[in-house]
């Protein structure tokens, strides 16, 4: 039986709205393919967040980021598409994505982005 | 013989309160439930603070830390307990707590919170 | 809703029995407790086997090993009780077992057992 | 355009037959699906051996490790198909392999073949 | 057939123009000769730079880059010079370059400079 | 012959007094007793200050560290101690004093206190 | 009230005496003399054994090291003589004493002792 | 003025022919040419032998490993090669060349050769 | 033939005037003596600065830290005075020097100063 | 005063002569001169032996290694003529000396002698 990876990023209230905190992800288990050799590209993800309402499901999460497998995605395009996507689903007050891309051509990619 | 574990933190009077200093703890030695699933949960708990009138207790932060052992929390709930309880119990000018907790689904979590 | 630990350990056979290969886990989420004074021990575990005919299976392996979460145990004779358990599971042709325990009273203690 | 993942892997005549020596790889970049769950996994392939009559070649092992990332395939096994495949293809002298796969369930597993 | 290494770097739109992020490219493949001596010298490079409307593109940096490898160089102006040719190719916000050079005469050097 | 260990903090003139510099002083090597228990503790001191007009003469804060070896001291008050005790030895521009303690408990604790 | 140092190294019986495994101890925690000069010294002591019919108690360990504090003690003679004191407790199978001691004159020393 | 590289490699009387010692070298500064792409390698070399008659002088070993900057050379062939004139050279009585070459298609080459 | 360590600092212009770059060097291979006891110090020297003007050329810069192999120097005069040196040389507009001396007395010593 | 460096090492009986035991000494704080360019070379020297009837004592060691500072010494050479000096002054079971050189030409080089 196969767990389907999904766009949706489920959220649960903010358990202390009152203070600023910050959470913070990394995972090395994000694949995506490069869109002009269909090759598959691989990075770590780190994202961090200060959550306004709502904080972002750990399993959802998951699911959301293993949605990449078989698309293909730019480093530039991916690491800001990720980025939309949680800000459209939680509206944190800030949030940094970066993806750590594995070599190629001899060289190593970090793309960072930030919210607001 | 057991220590009981317990929730009541200790505190002596600080030493040397004409001056703003820095305590920092760090243990690995956290486990608590997970609410979903019952599982446990493993964290490294680190604690920084500045005294007022009050240092806490090691013993008794340690008693303190375990009481969690049975307990259901979610990351981002039990890191923000943690702070209020000591809050409570000293009274800090300023104090972090950050839980850095072991991978689940593939993803490593860490939650910061600061007072004030 | 919560999975319950248990001592079964459960095996699937040896995918490929013809050929002498090693199986290393490595899990850094073990506690039990100091059966003199009840406080909580952690420490890593590190299994190394070789297979015969069974190979153990990866998730009743994680829930036997919660199963001591709740038991006193000294550190010599824990290593030994779960070498035991799992020799007596899958009977494999070598199996060595590490427990690697955090601090105690400034001694760091690792115990290392081998099977046969 | 797509490079298409392929099975086939290709090889070249040792340039230095009359002398013993070791080839070794390591690729951070595999990944495929658990047979149970149908969720990604993730590993660190390894791969050592000493040619006979036939190198194989790199392009060729990388596209071959491609192509599981759409298949199901357990620790124990893949291992052991990747290192067959490996033999069937250039009949090395000596060979192992060793899989070293991301953290399940709080457990990070490795797998080593040895050929012969 | 060879790749004739170029001048020329070639870019792409930026994928997301309204948002200020980063990108961090690090390779260990960069070599140039002594114009002194004649002497290959041998660096990491540092790039990491801020889009405006342009992105740099991943294979031309990679073709740029080889270029040096048979040109002389002091340290100081060849840092300098792939700032200028980045900042003329793509006008990027904010962009630091750093070349990161092996030790010669038992002194490691590293030059960093900065636009704007 | 034993070189008896003392409480003199000897000083000589800073060498160049119109400019701000900054001194490091670090060492794994102090020792005290638990005021509470007597148990030795231990810990690395990490001083770094900015001399005014003196600066503290290497050989003689050796042997002031080594004067806490029999005495009963408090974490948090002994950091403090040695800032009190430089500074009115010296009077530093800027001091900060940092007591980095080995686990007790299962807790690592450092003290760090800053003049003025 | 204070824990006095002490000589008795205490021991307990082997809990699976019919199996060769190890027990290995790595403190930090370890300070003497110097007999010529008086100095304090300080090591790492790391100790290794596979146990016959008596295991060492692991408080008591950390007593007899204590009782080093005040003694002056050659690194060379320091090390064979804790080993010898294990041995007379304990008699192991075998047995290695590690002491890994801080650097004195620019010289980093180890001295390592095995029985039989 | 340029120092040419060359394929001479210069030697020396062993100074101490009377007892096997052992050297090794390490240099991270070595490239060649990929035979099918044209495009730069890297490696790192490492070298270590056990002089007989003759040892290999430092600076001609310099150069003659700059002479492989503007060859097209395979992994698995270059070693050996390196080898094979190293021996001619000073006919050794035991010599291991290691090449461990910068990651191509994701996958990190190592390759070793020894003599005899 | 012998080079003879000198005092002289040799320059050569800016090659980019108009901006803001940053040089940074650095070295294990500083030795000089201790001016007490005539016994040698070791320590590693770090540069940094933005150039003016002109920049420090490399070999001269080496040939001044040997310089001082045979003379007397405290750990904070030397290092103030390599500074003072280097400004004399080539008035940069920001320059950091740091001496990193080996271990003392059981203590690490740091010493950083800064001009402007 | 100045503490004359010595090609004396002095020595006392071994404290534990019935036994086996092994004494290792490693020090970053080694120069000597290269024969052919008079510049200073740099090196860790490792010594580790198995005690007979003496062993080395420390200080006349490092009195011993200072005595190489003014002289020139090339590398395969001092690391067999430390040895050789330390096997006539203590005749010791077994020993091996390691000089480890910092880069010259961008090569590091390590000298491995053992006795007998």
């Amino acid at each position: 039986m196969t767990t389907e990876p999904t766009r949706t990023l489920e959220h649960f209230p903010n358990p202390r709205p009152g203070r600023d905190f910050e959470v913070r992800f990394e995972t090395p288990e994000f694949t995506c393919l490069c869109p002009k050799t269909g090759q598959p590209d691989f990075a770590t993800i780190r994202i961090r967040y200060t959550p306004a309402e709502r904080c972002v499901e750990l399993k959802s999460l998951k699911l959301y980021l293993w949605s990449y497998r078989d698309q293909g995605a730019f480093h530039e395009a991916v690491v800001n598409r990720i980025l939309d996507d949680l800000v459209a689903a939680i509206a944190p007050r800030t949030m940094v994505v970066e993806g750590d891309f594995l070599v190629r051509g001899g060289i190593h990619t970090v793309v960072e982005a930030r919210h607001p």
